[in-house]
């Protein structure tokens, strides 16, 4: 399975502020090395996060690189926009009727913050999981409370599937948390907010392939 | 097609104030003779639409009538609850998209209040047509401007698919729209905010019945 080579997994937002869009993001993740991209839009209607969907397929399918593009949420536009897979939340289509809707080959993600939701994960189908928040995180003020290195060391110990930790995870943490279990790490602010959003996903993949070898 | 038929056709809301929710309102409509539900719910997470529509698609089958159900939107909870199709608004997926997934069996309705929507859903493979808001509707406060009666009109001479209107339509104006060349009528408050929905329910199937035998 692909989501084994999961080191760096950019999850895209659209920061106004810092003037950053999906797309933008999407093109510093594939031009800096990410192994992985997630478009994660939760107020985009089908259509637009669709039309967004098949532009970062595009942008993907041009490049050399092998780049994994994910759909958070909606399986339809996973579907519907040829993504390598989805990745859902706990309020997200259950994972069992979304492996039965993306059959086999497609990779099929699932969050989790404790040892029980990661275990039922496995059970269904999951392929990976999105574990935390590990940290506190601005960009998911929703995101419940972070599980911490303990709680992502839990979940590594229960799942043998690739575990990608989430949540508040920057250059300056990121190999504390690559040596308490985690196959990757998984960033959304640490790029988003970074003044040079390409210069920033270089960072962290260095500290993924540092690690690699250390292994 | 199956959307022929499409007489009565009740849409599911959530009304806290009168004690309603979406399987009470599928109840209703299955009692009372609808030809169609189907299952809007904006804010449910993928989880909880399909555990919804589940609840529905259940309580449809276990029935003896012939009653469509169509999820609103969401493609993947369409398929993965075993609805007969899915209803889209314009800012939904593309119908081209759906019905790409959907397969040619299921039906697809898609919401038009212009001839150049309409037109554009008909090439794109739905099966009927939402068309409204006819008149003002508290349930949908972001519908849009009115396209009155003359709307109505002006898409049905230029499309062939069953029409089905929508907005605004209850016992008192129903006939109305039936004459001005709708197949079928839609209905949220006519029934959510009545004092008996079942009652509501049938009344209107009277006036779609007697409305068809005159024709």
């Amino acid at each position: 399975m692909k989501a084994s080579i999961l080191g760096l997994y950019i999850v895209t937002c659209s920061d106004p502020a810092h003037g950053v869009g999906h797309l933008d993001m999407a093109r510093a993740a594939l031009q800096g090395g990410a192994d992985a991209v997630q478009l994660r839009d939760k107020e985009a209607g089908g259509r637009e996060l669709l039309c967004r969907a098949e532009e970062i397929s595009r942008l993907l399918s041009r490049s050399e690189g092998e780049c994994l593009f994910l759909v958070n949420d909606r399986v339809d536009v996973a579907l519907a926009s040829g993504a390598h897979g989805v990745h859902l939340g706990q309020d997200d289509l259950p994972a069992g009727a979304a492996r039965r809707l993306l059959g086999a080959q497609r990779i099929l993600g699932v969050s989790a913050s404790t040892v029980e939701e990661a275990l039922a994960a496995c059970g269904e189908g999951a392929d990976y999981l999105g574990v935390g928040p590990v940290f506190a995180t601005p960009t998911k003020p929703d995101a419940g409370m972070p599980i911490g290195l303990e709680g992502l060391r839990m979940i590594r110990e229960a799942v043998d599937i690739p575990i990608v930790a989430i949540g508040g995870i920057d250059a300056a943490n990121a190999a504390q948390v690559l040596e308490a279990g985690a196959d990757g790490i998984a960033v959304i602010s640490a790029v988003s907010a970074a003044p040079d959003m390409l210069e920033a996903v270089r960072r962290l993949r260095l500290i993924v392939d540092a690690h690699r070898k250390e292994r």
